[in-house]
C-alpha cells in the first residue's frame, strides 16, 4: 500500500497528536442517550484552542461592520432583553471521523460527539434589527475569544452565517445552559447557539458580531467543507445529517467495551436527530444489517433529538446491532462511509457487538 | 525489538480500544488549572463500566457485614445528618500512563486526569460507629452500582479501606459537588470521597458499605498495584504522589498543541498536590531541565491543590518548560519514568514545548 496523503492514516492506530485532542475534548458516554436533556458535564465538547479566561462582569460583544447603529452590549444589556430557553441537540461536524478509512487526522471522534442542552438566551434577530444592517450586508461574522493557530494561520475562532440564516428566530445569544450560567468550557459568559447546525457554527466566548458585504472566507469557513482532496473547493458543511444512536444494552467489558446482554426481551432505546427536518423513520437491525425493523418514535421536539425504542427478542449468541435514521426531507444514513478529506459529517450507522447469554 | 508482553505497546501509536476509552473518559483541559475549584464538567472522569441509571428517590446504601447494627440508609437519612463541604483534589491513579515506554494498554491519560471539587456530604465515621463494627472487622468494602467485566471477572465495582483509613474524619459520603446534586457521571446520587487518595478509592454510585474480617481481595484491589510483571504480587496504590502542573502559557496550535508565547515577562502559574503531605517545594525549569528555579507558593489548603507562580523572562527561541513538586514527607517527582506494569502513579514532570517570539 502506498503511504497515505498528509493528514490521513490507513492503519487503525491513533497518533499521539490525536490522543492529545481526545484527552481534552470529550464525547457523551452513550448511556447519556437515556436523558432528554444531557446532564451538565456529559455534553460533548470540541474546543479548537484554549478555554479563554473570561470575566463576565466586564465582557462585551461588539455589533458592528456594515450596520447603521453599532452596539456594544454587556451581559446585563443582553439579560435585560426577552429571554427564551430552547432544548437543542448539537453534534460536532467531526463526529464519526475516526471510523473512516483512511482516517483523516484531527479530533478522533467515534460516535459520541453529541448532546442536548437547554440553552437560555435572547434571540439574535432583534439585536441585528437594532443595529440596522446596511443594504449591502450579506453575512454576519461571529468572533470568539479563543485564539490560536490552525493550518499555519493565527486567528480568533470565527465563523459566519448568511443574513438570512442569522435572522432565523431560533438563533440565540445564550448565557445559560440547563439553568446554570455557562461554564467556561461551553463559552462563558456568552455564546451563539444555532439550532440544527453542526456545533462549529455556535461560536463560543462571543466577542464580535460583524456584518460584512462579501462572503466571509476565514480559516474555519474553508476548513469545514466536504472535499475529496485538499485542493478542491468543496461544499460547505452546514446542518446536521440524520443520525440515530443506541444506548449500548447490557453491560460492558472495561477495555474492549464489548457488551453482555441477558436473553429475553431487551428494550433497545436511543435518540435520533437531523438538522434538516423532523425524523421520519428509525430502523434497527439485530442481525448485522441483513434485516431491519422499524422502531417506535416518541414526539419530535423542534430542535432536540427524538427518542426511539424497539423491543428485541434476544436469543443466545453473538449479535451485531445497528440503528439508522431518515428524516422527512429525504435524508437517510448511508450504509457505506461518506468519506471526505476532513472526515466531516460521517453518519454511517453505529454498530454494537453484543454477546447474548 | 522483541514483541512487547501482552497489554504493553512500544510504539507511540494508540490502539482503537484505548481510543474508545479516551472518547468516553475525559481529563481536565490544563487551562482548567487556573480555577481554585474546577468548574463542573471540567473535572476529570474515569468510569470503569457504564454510568448507572440511578433514581435518587429510591436509592439506599446498605451498611452491613461484621457490624452489630446493620443500617439501610436513604438519601434523606443521610442528608438529615451533619453536612460538611470540603475542597478535594482528586487524580486518577492512571494519570500519566500514556507517557510511559513501553505503554501499558488501558485508559491513555497524558497529564490531565485531575480536578478539584467541593464535595458536600456527611462524614463516614459516625455512620460506621452507629453500625457498631464487630471486633474482628479489619476492612470496609465499598460497592458501586456500576457493573461489568474486567480481567474476565464480572463484578460490581468494589474497593476497600482498612478500618483505620475508613475512620479518618475527612472521609465523606457525598451527595453534592460544587453546590449541585451529584451529576450522573460523578456518582449520583451518592459516592464515597477519600481525600488524598487516588480516585479509584472514591467509589461512585455507592450501594454497599460492608465490614469484613479478612482483607478484601476483589479485582480492583489486585488491579491497582505497582508491579513490574503481571504475576508478581506488587504493592497497593493508595495516596497521590506529588505532582505539579502548569497552565500552558501563550496560545496553542490546534493539532499539535505546541505553544507560541510573546517575549517578555511571562507569569507561569499552576497547581501542585500530594496525598502524603503538604507541598514543600515547586521548581520550574525553562531550559529543558538543565536548571531549576523555585516557584512562589500560595497558602496550602488541607486536601486541595496549592497554587504556584513563577515570573519567566522569556527570550525568543525554542524552549522546553518543566515543573516538579516535592512534599513535606520527602516525596518528590522523579525525572525518570517510574514504570510499572499497569502504568499507575506516573508522576514524571510535565514538559511543554513553546516557541517564544
Amino acid at each position: 500500500m502506498d503511504a497515505p496523503p498528509a493528514g490521513l492514516a490507513f492503519d487503525e492506530a491513533i497518533t499521539h497528536e490525536e490522543l492529545q485532542l481526545a484527552a481534552r475534548n470529550h464525547g457523551m458516554p452513550l448511556e447519556g442517550l437515556r436523558y432528554d436533556v444531557t446532564p451538565l458535564g456529559m455534553h460533548y465538547l470540541l474546543i479548537h484552542f484554549d478555554i479563554p479566561d473570561a470575566d463576565a462582569s466586564t465582557w462585551t460583544v461588539d455589533v458592528g461592520g456594515r450596520v447603521r447603529a453599532p452596539l456594544v452590549l454587556t451581559l446585563d444589556d443582553l439579560r435585560a432583553r426577552p429571554a427564551v430557553t430552547v432544548a437543542v441537540t448539537m453534534e460536532c461536524a467531526g463526529n464519526g471521523r475516526a471510523r473512516l478509512t483512511p482516517r483523516p487526522i484531527s479530533q478522533p471522534w467515534l460516535h459520541e460527539a453529541v448532546g442536548t442542552a437547554e440553552w437560555t438566551g435572547t434571540p439574535l434577530r432583534p439585536v441585528l434589527e437594532e443595529a440596522d444592517l446596511q443594504d449591502d450586508a450579506v453575512e454576519i461574522v461571529f468572533r470568539g475569544a479563543d485564539h490560536g493557530t490552525q493550518g499555519d494561520e493565527e486567528q480568533d475562532y470565527e465563523r459566519s452565517l448568511t443574513v438570512e440564516d442569522a435572522m432565523r428566530e431560533e438563533v440565540l445569544l445564550a448565557w445559560a445552559v440547563n439553568g446554570h450560567p455557562l461554564p467556561p468550557q461551553h463559552g462563558a459568559p456568552l455564546r451563539l447557539v444555532v439550532p440544527g447546525w453542526y456545533g462549529m457554527t455556535s461560536v463560543k466566548w462571543l466577542t464580535g458580531i460583524t456584518a460584512v458585504a462579501e462572503p466571509f472566507d476565514g480559516y474555519q469557513m474553508r476548513a469545514y467543507r466536504l472535499r475529496q482532496t485538499e485542493d478542491e473547493p468543496g461544499v460547505p458543511v452546514t446542518r446536521m445529517q440524520p443520525r440515530a444512536l443506541m444506548v449500548p444494552p447490557g453491560f460492558p467489558d472495561f477495555m474492549t467495551r464489548s457488551r453482555i446482554v441477558e436473553a429475553g426481551t431487551v428494550a433497545l432505546t436511543g435518540r435520533a436527530w437531523s438538522g434538516w427536518a423532523p425524523i421520519a423513520l428509525v430502523e434497527v437491525s439485530v442481525d448485522a444489517g441483513r434485516t431491519w425493523s422499524q422502531a417506535e418514535l416518541a414526539p419530535r421536539p423542534p430542535h432536540a433529538w427524538t427518542a426511539w425504542s424497539f423491543a428485541w427478542e434476544a436469543t443466545p449468541g453473538e449479535r451485531e446491532l445497528l440503528v439508522r435514521a431518515a428524516d422527512r426531507a429525504g435524508n437517510a444514513q448511508p450504509l457505506e462511509q461518506p468519506w471526505n478529506h476532513h472526515g466531516l459529517a460521517n453518519n454511517m450507522p453505529q454498530r454494537i457487538a453484543v454477546t447474548v447469554r
